[in-house]
């Protein structure tokens, strides 16, 4: 089948009322029709896989794709590759994010940006990342198999090392830093790393997408938690990535020989820190809301059976779409820290080391998703990411909009991370219908 | 000043009455008047310290003399050069112990045995072990100087690698087994390291001690606690030293994405095991006693700031002379730990690795230190050893005492760790005193 879908404007040009009028029935009704094909996306993720596949392994032993390693060169050609049997010609900015583009129809409208990222964590899954990228390109496929014209042009990327530092999207929105780029992590340089990708980190100034050059930025991502599985619903709706507020804490004691301190005359750093722990979780969960409150990392010095802890470090992060609200609840705990520190006869302290703003997403992209899903028979419902991404970056230069998919028992960044294939075929079909509404928006079918 | 101390035992042989009451005058009046040299104890103790010290250090930076590396091996020299000065011929058992032996004037009469070690913690001080070595020295050195004849044999030992497995008291007493020896820690076997330092570790059950070879064993050493020192009292007279059991625990939760992941949908191993932190000092402090309970050891997985920490384990380690008690107290813990797993979605495993008894001493011998103390008008008082030492396997085979002196803020296996000097010259002389005393029993001045 070969349809060809016109592009239309209001008070289109050269074009008749009439005949206007047939082509917006027509293209409807093609666009409706219109879906990935969901074997070719099963074969893509399937095929991507084997970048990074712990040797020996299959599928479900999920994958070390870390940004800049051969795994994730070897991987990138596969994803050019696909691009390119889609109708593109793949093309490497400076800061290494790769980018596709399909021309539109109407050369006054802003490109319609759409991906993801194909690096991993260490043994990470086949889906983050993966599946909003594969589906990308899918989309892109269905579109150039189909022979459709869209009015907007359409541009899909895949971004590098949204797993470490964002340096795709940050390059793009002119978030990174000269130490950024010069910070080696892994024994490398992320300069170097740009490089080994066939980026230009000398140049990376060019990889600056202008505010407001794109018409906005979709992303479809598994939603790495269970909430959609729970409710039963296909499809979330995101509503904006969490902010992010991370304290490093340090907890000093004294350290002392296990047998010949009294508990009385101790100074015991991780009994300090393990009420801190709780007192975390109590301020979290003393009010309702979606907020969470993670101490993820801990060290103890010395760290020996028989000896009375010294010094604890440990990490508090806070996460929630209100700002206010977890610059409040750390408040809350520095103060119920320096409680717990005369109670313990320790000094506490807290650093704020980093602080991410939340990226909120943008109404008429949520409605545009929302749309695409019901048009498809699919549940929906809202909800926040509270993972980051890379569209939190792209906020800053676009409006955003983000699919959720649920992922099976909440799992991610694992190798257990699955999504069901009938979930990622609805994300993409739900991703290519969102595209062409918002094309359609001020004259094409909506 | 040359002075001939006699030897006496009862019904003397070979001396009339008469002379045996003159002579036990004077020996008594010597006794009294015999002290070891403070200023060469204090210079044995520094120039032990070099051996171990951290470069362009000083005496007060402390030591890492760990057993069988090469400032062990020089230090060892060091000792063996110094024992050589006191008038004995040391000779280096297959277990790596150093023994110096002086004969005593009454051949069926049991050797007294004592000493104690100089390998270190790593970043330790420069007392633990050190001094009860140094100051067996000392009094070997102070008997010889003054030609003091002793009626039972006196040996004095140094033993290897207190710190890391008692190889050399555990030598001694058959506690050693084939896997111990064979055992690597630090890159290196037991055996090797016994190897290094001039045992053989193929001719092991050479080194044993038969049961009731000796008459008992003394071992003067710090605190490492700050009892005596609130106390203000010069002389702890130990009354055993305290049983210990120590458990390995597990905690198994699910390691999940920190952002994603609902506060009421975690299965934190972290949170559990703070609760089992506070629940350890609970159980331990709940009831009146000299009882401890230390969790010193906790390694988090996967220990990323963003995820929610999957696995915990930790080290619970109970101490008291009442080795029911602690039992007991586990069995508490342990109980408490069901709790919490439930309450927390988690599941919790405990594993004694290890139980040592309690090692009391001799009350015939804590008497003596008591008597020696007073004759040198110094107050005692009667305590555990929270701490174990080489003491604790040789009570396996003989009657053991030991001698505490304070410890500076109750600081150990530190760099900081310190015993003032006077502490120490009276600590040496509790046990040239206690010595005499006890070689002096039914017949010399008692």
């Amino acid at each position: 089948m070969t349809t060809t879908r016109r592009s239309f404007i209001s008070g289109a040009i050269g074009f008749s009322a009439a005949a206007a009028f047939i082509d917006a029935a027509l293209a409807a009704t093609d666009a409706d029709n219109l879906r990935i094909n969901a074997d070719r996306l099963r074969q893509s993720l399937e095929g991507l896989s084997v970048f990074g596949r712990p040797a020996g392994g299959t599928f479900s032993d999920g994958v070390s794709r870390v940004a800049f390693s051969d795994a994730d060169v070897a991987g990138r050609k596969y994803a050019m590759d696909l691009m390119r049997a889609a109708g593109l010609d793949p093309r490497i900015d400076a800061a290494g994010s790769i980018f596709g583009e399909r021309a539109g129809s109407d050369r006054s409208l802003k490109p319609i940006l759409f991906g993801s990222h194909i690096d991993s964590v260490p043994s990470g899954g086949n889906f983050d990342g993966d599946l909003g990228s594969m589906a990308a390109i899918e989309v892109m496929r269905t579109l150039h198999d189909h022979n459709v014209a869209t009015r907007h042009p359409l541009r899909m990327v895949i971004w590098p090392n949204e797993e470490g530092d964002f340096t795709g999207s940050g390059g793009a929105t002119g978030a990174l830093t000269a130490e950024d780029i010069a910070r080696v992590r892994n024994g490398m340089s992320m300069a170097d790393g740009i490089r080994r990708i066939g980026g230009d980190p000398d140049r990376l100034p060019e990889a600056r997408i202008p505010d407001g050059e794109l018409r906005c930025y979709l992303e479809l991502h598994i939603e790495q938690g269970a909430i959609l599985e729970k409710a039963g619903v296909a499809i979330g709706v995101v509503e904006g990535i969490v902010a992010i507020d991370e304290y490093a804490v340090e907890i000093r004691g004294f350290a002392n020989h296990a047998g010949t301190t009294p508990m009385a005359d101790r100074h015991n750093a991780l009994l300090a820190a393990a009420k801190l722990i709780e007192a975390v979780q109590d301020a979290v969960t003393q009010e309702p809301g979606r907020q969470v409150g993670t101490v993820g990392q801990l060290e103890v010095s010395p760290n020996a059976v028989n000896v009375v802890p010294g010094r604890v470090t440990l990490s508090v992060e806070l996460r929630d779409l209100s700002a206010e609200k977890i610059a409040r609840l750390g408040g809350e705990i520095q103060k119920r820290a320096q409680e717990i520190a005369q109670q313990t006869g320790t000094g506490i302290s807290f650093k704020r080391i980093s602080h991410d703003p939340p990226a909120l997403t943008d109404p008429m992209l949520q409605s545009a998703i929302e749309s695409a899903a019901k048009g498809l028979g699919l549940k929906t419902m809202r909800m926040p990411s509270g993972a980051g991404h890379d569209a939190q970056m792209v906020a800053k230069i676009a409006p955003i909009g983000m699919i959720f998919v649920p992922s099976v028992g909440g799992i991610s960044h694992s190798p257990k991370e699955f999504s069901r294939w009938q979930d990622c075929t609805n994300g993409a079909n739900v991703l290519l219908r969102a595209i062409l509404l918002l094309d359609g928006e001020n004259g094409g079918p909506g």
